[in-house]
Order: C-alpha cells, then sequence, then structure tokens
C-alpha cells in the first residue's frame, strides 16, 4: 500500500483516551452505531458476531475518554488550505468504527460502511486496505462508481488488485484506467507480487546528471505536483535510463545553486533488481537502514523504487507465514478472524491429516516392540518421546528464525550442526537426569518393583538420546528442506515432534532391551 | 538505529553479480581477506570457525561476478561535493566480507577490522551495528578514539548504547557527549527500550504556526544542516511545546509563498504517546500507512519523531521473540550464532525442563490408568495424544500471531471459542476418521484380536476428542496468559502439547475403560 505521502499521518476522527492509546469510542457514541450496524445486521438476518464485537468494545471504553477534536486548534483548514466547515460527527459512523466492525462485515456492508463514512475519510481508508479487499469492493461497486475509486490508487497497488480477480474481471477493471496508467501497470503485473518489481512504484523523482542544483530544485518541484511517491530522493539516469546515482533532496538544497546534479550526487548506490525476492530486498533494508532503494533490471536500467514503508508490510508478512507455517498448518494470507471455517479446517486439517499418517508409524514402531511394550516401560514413553519433539522445536525455531533473518545461510550448516551436537548433548544430560531422579523417588518407595535403578538408568539414556536426537534432527531440517527448495519454516514443531516421536520409541526400546533384558523383559 | 537521512542507500564497495544478488565475495579478493582473517584467528590460537566460513563463502562464491566499481561514471566526489581520490581497494578488507565474518570475530577482531577498513566504511558501517555490538567496541577501544566513535551516533542510539553499559561505565560514555546532547540523552534514557520514548529522536523539525511558507522553507534549510533525522515533516508547535500540527516540506513547496503555515498545516495528527509499548506503536503505522510519527507526552507536548525505518527494526525483533517464544524457549535477544553455547544450554534449558516436569504428570496419569495400560492399548497412545498437541499447536499459533498483528483483542476470547468449538469438531471428526480407518485395516487381518471393531472406536472418540480439546486449549491459553499479564507467544507448540498429553491420557483411558470393559479389560 502506498500512502500519499502529502499527509500520511492525517487521519480525522482518531478517539483517543488521557494516555494516548486508541481506546474503544466514548459508550454513547458506540452504542448509536452499534445500533446502526446491528440494524443493517438484523436487515441481513444472521451475523450476530457483528453486534457482539460492537458490544464489547463499548463496554470495553474506558471513563473520560476524549476526541482528538477537543484539541487546542479547530481543524479549520484542509491539507490545500482552503477553508471547510467543520462538521459534526456525532451522528456518523467514524473510520476507526469501521476498522474495528471490518473483519465481521459482509461486502454489501463495507461498501455501506465506505459510503457513510465522510469522502475523504473513506478515501484514505480505502486506499489502507489489503489488495484482496480492494478488489472485493471494485468489483461490488457499481460499474459508474469504480473509476473514482480505482483512480485513487498507484499503479503498483493497482497491479496487486487485479492480480487478485478473475480473468473475465481484469479486462474490466483494466479499463477503468487512462492510457499511460494502464501500460505502467501492465508491465507491473509482469512481476511476482513477492519480487521487488511487484513492490516497486514506478513514480519516482528522476533527475539527468548535468542539471544544476537550481534547475534541479525547479524541476523536481514540477515533479512534486504529479503522483510520485517521494521526491525526497532523486535518481540520475542517463539517456537509457541506467541509474547514474542518487541524490537526496536536502543535499540538492544545501548545495551552492550552479553546482551540477552529477558532481553533487552519490554514485555507490545500494540497488535491487526487479527479480530479487521480497525477502531478500527487506533484508537489504535492515543491512543498510535504508528508506527507500531503486530497483532496477539486469541492464542497469531504472524500473521504479521501493520504500520502507511497503518492507513493514512485507516484514509482518513473512513473519505471519513463517509462524503459521511452524504452528504446523499452511500460511492462512487472510487475518484470523476473516477466514471462513470451511477455509480454516481445509488450510488446518491438510497438515493435521499429514501428521496423523505420520504418526501411525508410532503404532507400527511399537508394533516392533509389543513384546517389550510392559506397562512399566509403556508409562514413560510420552515423557520420553516429548522431550525430544520439545528439544526439536527449539532448534528449528531458532535456526528458521535466523535464517529468515539471513543471520545463518545455506552454507553455514555445518556450524549449525556442530554447535547443537554439543548443545544437545548438555541439555541431554540435564533433562535426563531430572527424569531419572523421577523414576528413583517413584522407585524408592516400591512403584516400579524391584528393578527400579535399571528402570531409571533406562529411562535417562532414552530422554538424553532423544533430546539429543531431537535437537540434531530440528536443526538440519529447517537446512533439508532448504536444500529440497521449500520453505525452512515447514520445519514446523509439530512435523520435527512427528519425525522423533517415531525414532524416539526406536531409541527407548532399544535401550530398555539392551539393559533390562534378562531382568525385567 | 537512526540513519543519517543524507546518504542512506549509499554503502560503497558492494559486490555483486549479475543478477543483483549479493553474492561471496570474487574468489580471488575471498582468499586474501581469509588469509588475512586467518592470521588474525591462528595467532588466537582456536577459533577455527572464523577461517571455514570465510572458505566456504569463497567456494560458493558465483562465476562472473563483477564488482560495482566498475559502473558507468566512478566514484568521483563524496556526498559533499569534495574531489575525493578513487581508492584501490584490492589489497583491503571490504565491508562485507566484515559483515559476513562479524558474528565470529572477537571484541579484538572486530576492533582491528573497523580500523582495516577506509575510514568512511568504517563509520558507516559502526552505525548500522547493534547497540549491544557499539557498546562493546566503544568501551573496547582506547580512551582516545572512544569521542570521535561516540559522536557518530545519534542521541537516541547513544541511549541505546548507554542502556546496555554497567552502572560504572556509564559516567565514562556520557562524559564523552557535549552538554547540550548528554541533557537529551540523560532524558531519553528515563524511557523503556521498548517504548515509544525509548525508539523516537529528538532530532525532528520544527516550525511556528505564524510564519509565511517561504519564511518555513528558508528556517527549514537551516535546520538542515544541523543533524536532524528529517526535514520533509515539520512540526507546528506553540510557545509550550503542544503539537499543533504538521506539514510535509512537500506541501510547504507547492503551496503560495505568503500563505501562513497555520493555513497549510494538517491538525489532525494521529500522534502516539512517549510511554507507548512499540508493538503498538508499530501497529499505528501500520494501520494507517505512516512514515513518521510524533510523539507527545502527556500533556501533549511534543517529544520526538518516530520514524518508520525504526519500525522494520522493531517488527523484526518482536516477530522473532514471538518466534522463539512459540518453539519453546526464551527470546534469545542476540542473533544466533552470536549467543554462546552455555548462553543457548540455559535459555533453552529452563524451559525443557520445565515442560519435563509438566510431562511427568503422563506418568503418573498413566500410572492411575495402569490396569489398562494393555499393549494393544499403549501402541496407539503416541498417535492420539500427538493429534491433540499437533492441533492445539496450530490454534495457539493463528492466535498469537492475530493477537500480535492487533486482529484479535483480548475482548475477543469469546467469538474466537466460538469459532474454534466449529472447527475443532469438524477437524476431530475427520482425523478420527483416518485413525479409526488405520485401526480397521490392520485389525481385519488379525493384527488387534477379535475387539478390534471397538478398538476402532475407542481410538476414533479418543482422537476425536483430543483434537477438540487441543484445539480449545490452543486457542484459550494465549488469552488467558495475557490476562495473567504474561506474553501470549509463551503458549508455545510445546508447552501446549505438554497440557494437551496429560489430558490426553485421561481422554483416551476414560473412553477405552467405558467402552471395552467386559471385553478387552
Amino acid at each position: 500500500m502506498a500512502p500519499d505521502d502529502s499527509v500520511p499521518e492525517a487521519i480525522p476522527d482518531r478517539h483517543e483516551n488521557a494516555t494516548g492509546e486508541i481506546s474503544a469510542l466514548p459508550p454513547e457514541e458506540a452504542s448509536k452505531v452499534a445500533a446502526e450496524i446491528r440494524a443493517i445486521a438484523e436487515a441481513r438476518g444472521e451475523d450476530s458476531e457483528v453486534v457482539e464485537l460492537v458490544e464489547m468494545s463499548a463496554s470495553a471504553s474506558v471513563p473520560g475518554a476524549r476526541t482528538r477534536r477537543s484539541s487546542i486548534i479547530p481543524p479549520m483548514t484542509s491539507v490545500t488550505g482552503e477553508l471547510v466547515p467543520v462538521e459534526d460527527h456525532d451522528e456518523e459512523l467514524s473510520v476507526d468504527e469501521l476498522r474495528d466492525a471490518w473483519p465481521l462485515l459482509d461486502l454489501e456492508e463495507r461498501s455501506d460502511g465506505l459510503r457513510v463514512l465522510p469522502r475523504e475519510d473513506a478515501e484514505d481508508f480505502f486506499v489502507a486496505l489489503s489488495p484482496a479487499d480492494q478488489a472485493a469492493l471494485l468489483l461490488h461497486f457499481r460499474a459508474g462508481q469504480r473509476r473514482q475509486w480505482m483512480r485513487l490508487l498507484e499503479p503498483d497497488d493497482v497491479a496487486d488488485v487485479i492480480q487478485r480477480v478473475t480473468e473475465e474481471h481484469r479486462a474490466t477493471l483494466l479499463a477503468l484506467l487512462d492510457a499511460p496508467t494502464r501500460k505502467e501497470v501492465t508491465a507491473l503485473m509482469a512481476y511476482e507480487e513477492d519480487e521487488a518489481g511487484g513492490l516497486m512504484s514506478t513514480r519516482y523523482a528522476r533527475l539527468r546528471p548535468q542539471m544544476t542544483a537550481d534547475e534541479a530544485i525547479s524541476y523536481l518541484r514540477r515533479q512534486a505536483r504529479d503522483k510520485i511517491e517521494t521526491i525526497y530522493y532523486a535518481y540520475v539516469l542517463d539517456t537509457e535510463q541506467r541509474l547514474l546515482g542518487v541524490v537526496s533532496f536536502r543535499d540538492l538544497f544545501a548545495a551552492d545553486p550552479k553546482k551540477i546534479v552529477a558532481e553533487i550526487m552519490e554514485t555507490d548506490v545500494v540497488r535491487v533488481t526487479d527479480e530479487m525476492d521480497q525477502e531478500t530486498v527487506s533484508r537489504y533494508f535492515a543491512e543498510h537502514d535504508l528508506t527507500v532503494v531503486p530497483v532496477v533490471d539486469k541492464d542497469g536500467k531504472m524500473k521504479g523504487i521501493v520504500t520502507v514503508d511497503d518492507i513493514v508490510d512485507v516484514v509482518q508478512e513473512e513473519a505471519t507465514e513463517d509462524a503459521q507455517k511452524f504452528g504446523g498448518m499452511e500460511a492462512l494470507d487472510m487475518p484470523y478472524l476473516m477466514s471462513s471455517r470451511a477455509q480454516m479446517v481445509r488450510k488446518r486439517g491438510r497438515w493435521l491429516t499429514i501428521l496423523l499418517v505420520g504418526e501411525m508409524l508410532t503404532a507400527t514402531a511399537l508394533g516392533f516392540f509389543e513384546d517389550a511394550l510392559i506397562p512399566t516401560l509403556a508409562l514413560f514413553l510420552p515423557l520420553i518421546i516429548s522431550s525430544g519433539g520439545n528439544s526439536g522445536s527449539q532448534a528449528s525455531t531458532l535456526v528458521i528464525r535466523a535464517m529468515a533473518l539471513g543471520e545463518v545461510r545455506a552454507a553455514d550448516w555445518w556450524l549449525v550442526l556442530r554447535r547443537e551436537v554439543a548443545i544437545g548433548v548438555a541439555l541431554g544430560a540435564i533433562l535426563g537426569g531430572f527424569a531419572s531422579v523421577r523414576v528413583m523417588i517413584w522407585g524408592a518407595v516400591g512403584t516400579y518393583g524391584e528393578h527400579f535403578l535399571l528402570i531409571g538408568l533406562t529411562v535417562a539414556l532414552a530422554v538424553t538420546g532423544c533430546v539429543l536426537w531431537g535437537t540434531l534432527a530440528g536443526a538440519m531440517l529447517p537446512f533439508l528442506l532448504r536444500k529440497l527448495g521449500a520453505d525452512p519454516a515447514n520445519a514446523s514443531a509439530p512435523l520435527v515432534a512427528t519425525l522423533v516421536d517415531v525414532s524416539g520409541i526406536i531409541i527407548y526400546f532399544t535401550i530398555a532391551k539392551l539393559i533390562l533384558t534378562g531382568t525385567l523383559l
């Protein structure tokens, strides 16, 4: 989502309590909106969740909450400086109320909500929505309304929206654009959404190397009137559109007016290519503390810029995907409350079924040891295999996250393995010690019969073995997945646990047979 | 880390291959550096990991990699426009090489590395380091060198650094600052590192409401020469330092030169308070697509600004902490390869021990059902309890992540519970069905004796019960933790699995006793 950088921080009608936290709405106002939304919801006759949500917000609101409108200077001017009437919004739906209720509203209600908002608020709100929401709304709007909403979006956002709709609707939406924008959008659509080309804006400020600082400032002033993303960094291009350097507005401003741009610009520019993966782009931002980066194609021709505010979204999105994969499911790709129950069952059920099938191997493995599966040993089975799963979960989360941050690369597997062997042995010894103490104490009072010391030894060794094995499996699985071209984040806690369960059974009963044959077995 | 916004994207000596990906160094150059670092490492006589890492990088490098220096215009001018000699860096350590090896270097080597780098590169590199690294280096430097390095840092970064050192060293470092900076830093140190006040920069551009656009531009031009974070948004303050509005440089630039600032500024400004938690601040950025936000105290007085590039770090940091907690360990607070093995064992061992003690309850629970713990039932024990753990892990990761993104609030627990009951029943039925099929097939060939149908029914019901219970426990535990004032991310996959293991045993054997008493039991 590209912000309109002329007034990014201006969202009217923000309600705050005394500490500045966004609170729920003042009670009297909230109950009005509750009624308003309830009227819509009841007309629809089913979704009682909407009403509940609003009622909860109302009851949770802080006494003494005040609105920003009680601030020192009344909002008498719009950003363009024209006098605008101070409206009384008390009877209206506010942006915050709509944002709070949004996940629970259907398309009809969302579209109504936007209509009810003051025009400017509605536009800001629409621009900040996800591409999926924007796409759904655009198709829902009447044909006559579509154009005006579509025109609010920057070309890169339009490209994202169009990639969300079916082939047949694409032409409809593209037809709403003017010819130059349509050309830009079509070019952007050639990129995957998760590569630099799919993130970039094509509307950046450009300069020629031979301009003087003075000429450059006037030229930027003209460009500032267009819808360009930022005038604060201008890119210096040759006649072939190749990137020669970058100049900050601030430096231009501070420079001798007669000096030429080629002398002011910085030529050693960190740049990314249009096909670079968005995770790599976000690592560049982190490593170099960038606020904006130019995107070039493989011939060095300038294609666009990626700004840091888009990177925040990328980072959140990637972290959410990784977290969900690590939790043992497919990435949801939408907010939790917005997904339908059927989608949830599908996205979660698939992995659970795969894991269950994997876990069925535990029954098979136990089948091989049926003669050793005496109650005294079965007692400790969950304890032993789970210690391996837990240590595996730790190791894999560490490696996955370090990979995502670029701290650990594929070639570092050997380094990681060596560390984890040492750590696994230490952790295994500690946990094995604790586990055997448990067996000894219960055993000393006679619970496990005369051979309790041997049982204690068996359990201690099995825990040590499982923890070491779990640690190594958890640490190496992300490397293996990456090698196979899969996302390392799929080395989820449940997957590692399942792998370790099966091998943990083999470890446990093999040790048991070695130690206990002739006594208990 | 506050970027020096005059040249944030200028990091010299970046090596790129043809696709623009940062590659390893050209082989011949890398082996020189390997030798260089090896010389240091061998002098130290132990850390062979350093050498290995560099050799791996060298062997992984892409043929035909080229350096940026072969670009169209040679870097003949520095950012200030002064002519600087084009140095031949072939014999030198490059920034990338140092960055790659950094995690494995000790303090002495790091300090040497900075000395070996060209001055400007070393400064950029130092500024981009973590506060912990900066603190360690500053204390390591000779007293005569400290001041020049310290002066590179913005006040907010200095405050972070000082908060990392012991009480006795604080005075030493503070003494290096000039009086006004020292005052600023001391004020910033009153804030926690993870609240808005701890993130903010105090060096923002300010204007008075009665200035004309023209006067404002000249005034900003003067301020631009100081080390202020950005001139692109200027904050309009009254004589009491209260925030009246914001004006973008771009609007000022486009406005009638005679118009006064009060008429141009936007008065409805999204703001945060100085004590607001950094996670909340990052949500404001996401919700409003901000690039910068003003920070005010509880009286509405302006204190500083937070820029979006700091928010990227916050988002990464919070995601990493949450991921590590969810994986079942304490947050590491440092890169994986930089933590010592002893720290790892401590941070991971503590939780593993707690989980092991919890898991010991499974042995206790199984003890109550010892008469039912016949081999035929023990066979399916891991399968059944792990299905509950896996579904619990999914549910908790979804809820934790949705909470972190602000999609789900504490008050939504009832909404989530209702959804998860429906989803848990559906998932439970599906998995129970699959599990019983497995028992039926093996049973049909005689593996489980004559009562295999009853065993199949028992397993199916137990899986259904465990999946439903696991789903609900996983979904509700984050809410419970938040209610208790703990981080919801502690509802880790291993913790949920452990909880569900114990209750899963009770569910399984209770169902078994109900169905199988009189036949198998």
